[in-house]
């Protein structure tokens, strides 16, 4: 735990994609939080300010070789790595009292054949499992404080799980009738060089994608089990927007029995009646993405179109931000007993 | 039905929309038409290349106040106007043998309590609807020759019909388990002057619109049910893409019985293997909206997500090409005995 | 002078453009200001946050009819209405020792009679001229200190004048051989139902305006020749870029001396080198809008291209911020003796 | 000369990129002209129609690796390869009675030194020189006729040398007065992997680039040169706009005498009355990019702000049309004797 006069010291493993960045550009105004070290191991001694001239004058930091010995001396350590990497530099950070979130997938399903089957390598990390917590923080709040690895949520399951569990928790909906339509910017592709994803390929155009399977369909039908106690059946098809930022997730379900909006407007008002990052949109009205752009923050409506036998919850976040780096960062607030809101009352930019 | 000295006298109403310009950038390398004549009250006495830039050089025509004794003259009168005004020209223009094709929504569901509910006014021609076609020439071809009106679909409901009918035909699905979940490029709101669709305000943002309910969706019960022979049992949720042209829906229902990927991919492309402006894409593949920007074709690609007991099929269309325009020039085609691909071959524009 | 006690108390008059939300987003982060009251005659009674989504769950003021009473208890009013509004205003408000921040043109340019001529109505406010100070910190920041009123620059002008005046200054350039070519995203043009500015017409597209006269010319040419003292002869063309925020200005000059690359970088180097809202990027690397969205920089390079006799300035900023709301904020913490950079350390919103 | 009953028989060296199936769909509809070949030494096999799904039940090629004995076999060769291809394979071509229509930069620079220095790489066809005709139709038409190999020009300076040498032939300005501001849609990049092409990287962001020398400079120096026999110094900055299609380029120069607006736009519509591709804008208006995306059109205005000394050209164009694969396939018609326009009347998508 930070003493009061200490500011949390950060170390981001992998730091070169959009996730680094933003932990980055968030993190530059936090006030209980500084970033100590950022590693890459192909941009070792570039300036962190000529990757991301957004960052000129803000930070005097170099990309360095990963050396755990100096990671160790953080306090945590945020992962913006492929796959694979956080689980291997785990153990030793925490038997250090390194608190660890990791933005990749490594940690994010507790059943390891069905990880592996998804992410088509070996998990070397089944001894973790039992330190790790899930940091979706709207529902997993009081053990993310005490726990000493935080699995930080993909994006999809982000706006999906916040969007879908008050009806499943209130029992209104078939558990098997899921059906999660969800659109993502570009940015959510990652900064490699992909033809798929050049300015000439994505602009102008829209399409689905991974129909066939998608790795968040796993890690949001095993949260959904978990938290309701329930199997569940979910159809999940993404999408690619063509813009930068933002993510949006239409949900349909079949509802078990009759209930008028507005007790699906109260319902949803009620359960997130707290939560400085999720805001229920007013009746009748419905979110965009740019309502979040840069922000933390989830919005999302509720509907039952024509009071016909289907609900209709659509929800929207910044990919980056509760998608991925902000959401991190709310984490590491509550890991260390600081207000949860600090460094994220960014307000979102709009237009 | 023309001799084959003659061209197709072609007259517009109300074309200073985009479909209007649409009409007549398709029109402008149709060998077998032309257009004669097109109203607008409005912008009388203007030059459609003034309005239009991209016709400079290729139309002489000026827009003129629309007169019923002119408009006789022609072969065939597109309307490309609001909602009524079509229904309040097309008697006489049908009893003087004129073939009328209506790119609003006039004739479009044949139910006119239905119509009347959704559109907000009264429906003054229940006399013509024995007259009316519904112009999706895959299902009504052989009723288009031979109609003396055509009520040119919607965008979305071209899109989802297309898709979905053959499942249905099939008997595969359960009938109340079909959920659309449509996205629309911005052209679809017209070139109305109108805040939420400025390029400051829908650029770089994803949101749904008309949860509650769409003016579509009753057109593609109504067109399900009809053509099936059931009640069907629809929920719709159009999406804004932040793109000028295009439209994807991807559709979702529920199995009535086991049905291998491989047998629905051979069922979509057997039942669209002789439509010139409808590409079943390669089992595997998925469409992108790019692939028909600028043309007639619609493509689309049938899924069963790991095997499971939904299906899931994607569909795309150029909104004002196959989702208006270009199927309109595809019923005159079919109306006056012209080859149906006639004027319709332009490739889509990618990138 | 605020006591270290109070904040800043701020009146938005005409909040409910681009402008004013922007004023707003910035605003609520600030340490010493708030907002005490944002006018508008049309929406009165309504939420800012109806309005703005963005800002739901941060602001909970109303939009309310202006009332100069009500005005007067403000430290600052902010104009970001139509040119005209703010000098009728003015007198009684800074009488009552309220400073007045203009965003809009009233106050930009000293010689009325070009005024009258480029905006097209009589100028009401002749005697208040003497209270202005034209709000551009790097060249009249001890003015602004004493001022009452503050003629806030435009966006066009901010990027050029910074990126012109170091060669000016120095006596390097040709004063009539000034070229300007500039490009702005579209939320320059305001939140007014505009057909041109739609984004199915402005998407995908680029073109110049403004050629025979634009009125930020007059504004550049009056302050370079005042700061410089010497007539000016400048061309200058605005152009439409298809995105929301941000602006280049790209500079042409004719050298009226040898002066290597090495020295011109030096020269804007030094210049700005305690300039916290100018960054010039180092030498070989060149700025781009996205650099400084969202944020209140400036960033600029300078350029003298095969040792020829012209240089080259390109100068980036978002018009949103550094050429309209961050600039007026940043004007207001000079105003209040507070830290300049306070409420203004957003970092650009990258990717 | 092409006889009346056979189609001119193409092959295209290198289709894989966006020059390619550019040249593909424009040839798709071309009356007198047919696609016999087409290669790519890295998709060898591949279907054209699954690389480019836009062509999907159009073409039936497939990529294959160049066979000169097979190309031989063609009636003209367009290389849209990487720089230094062209000149390998076109002695043996024309030695053949092949004509060779490149769309890089082999030939396009008559100065050999000067191209080397630029392109960086030794140009091993000084022989094949007096072969080559530079193919801007409108000023070298007569010359195309007669030649065995075109070279096509670049996109900058097609639009430049459209734009200004109306001017310049005049005698009008002087010609070291002349800066172009040059802006392109991202498809001028390429269909290359490069992470600054990305859509996350380029979308909503505006920069110039290569200020301190791009390649098209000496291009358009040297055919402004040749054409009105003069030394010319040009500046010319190129820029990059968030869209996929589309250049524009702003053009100043000094006036040497005293001409009215009125006598400028007579020159210019003068100049290209005659020209199918190129169209003068009306007095007062501007051209905008989208009113050529998909067309071969060039428009452009012509500019005196406030009757000073300098006049301002604007002047649009598709970088991949008139800028490369429709002004190929107009040198095509040219060489064959066809009608100039044949298979290039496509009209503008707009919007």
């Amino acid at each position: 735990m930070q003493t009061s006069h200490q500011k949390v010291q950060v170390g981001i493993v992998g730091g070169t994609g959009y996730t680094g960045v933003e932990l980055l550009r968030t993190l530059a105004n936090h006030p209980s939080a500084e970033v100590k070290m950022i590693t890459s191991r192909s941009e070792d001694g570039v300036a962190v300010a000529d990757m991301y001239p957004n960052l000129r004058g803000i930070y005097d930091l170099q990309f360095s070789v990963p050396d755990i010995d100096k990671l160790k001396t953080c306090d945590v350590v945020f992962f913006a790595t492929p796959h694979g990497v956080a689980m291997s530099m785990t153990p030793e950070l925490i038997a250090n009292g390194v608190k660890v979130i990791d933005l990749a997938a490594d940690f994010r399903i507790e059943d390891l054949t069905v990880w592996q089957k998804w992410y088509g390598m070996e998990h070397t990390g089944a001894d973790l499992m039992s330190n790790v917590v899930y940091g979706l923080p709207e529902y997993y709040r009081s053990r993310i404080k005490n726990a000493s690895v935080i699995a930080n949520p993909g994006c999809y399951p982000t706006s999906i799980l916040l969007g879908v569990l008050p009806l499943l928790n209130a029992g209104l909906i078939e558990a098997d009738s899921i059906i999660a339509d969800g659109k993502s910017g570009v940015s959510g592709a990652g900064k490699g060089a992909n033809v798929a994803m050049l300015g000439a390929e994505m602009s102008e155009s829209f399409k689905a994608y991974g129909v066939s399977g998608h790795r968040h369909l796993p890690e949001i039908a095993e949260k959904l089990s978990e938290l309701t106690e329930q199997d569940i059946d979910l159809t999940f098809v993404p999408h690619l927007v063509p813009m930068i930022r933002g993510m949006e997730s239409t949900i349909y379900a079949t509802l078990k029995e009759d209930v008028s909006q507005e007790e699906l407007q109260a319902l949803y008002e009620t359960t997130y009646s707290f939560e400085p990052f999720v805001d229920v949109m007013p009746s009748g009205s419905l979110p965009e993405t740019r309502m979040v752009k840069g922000s933390n923050m989830c919005r999302m409506a509720i509907y039952r179109p024509a009071d016909g036998k289907r609900v209709v919850v659509t929800s929207v976040i910044d990919n980056l931000v509760k998608g991925a780096a902000g959401q991190a960062i709310q984490n590491m607030n509550i890991l260390f007993g600081l207000e949860e809101t600090q460094g994220l009352t960014q307000v979102a930019l709009l237009p």
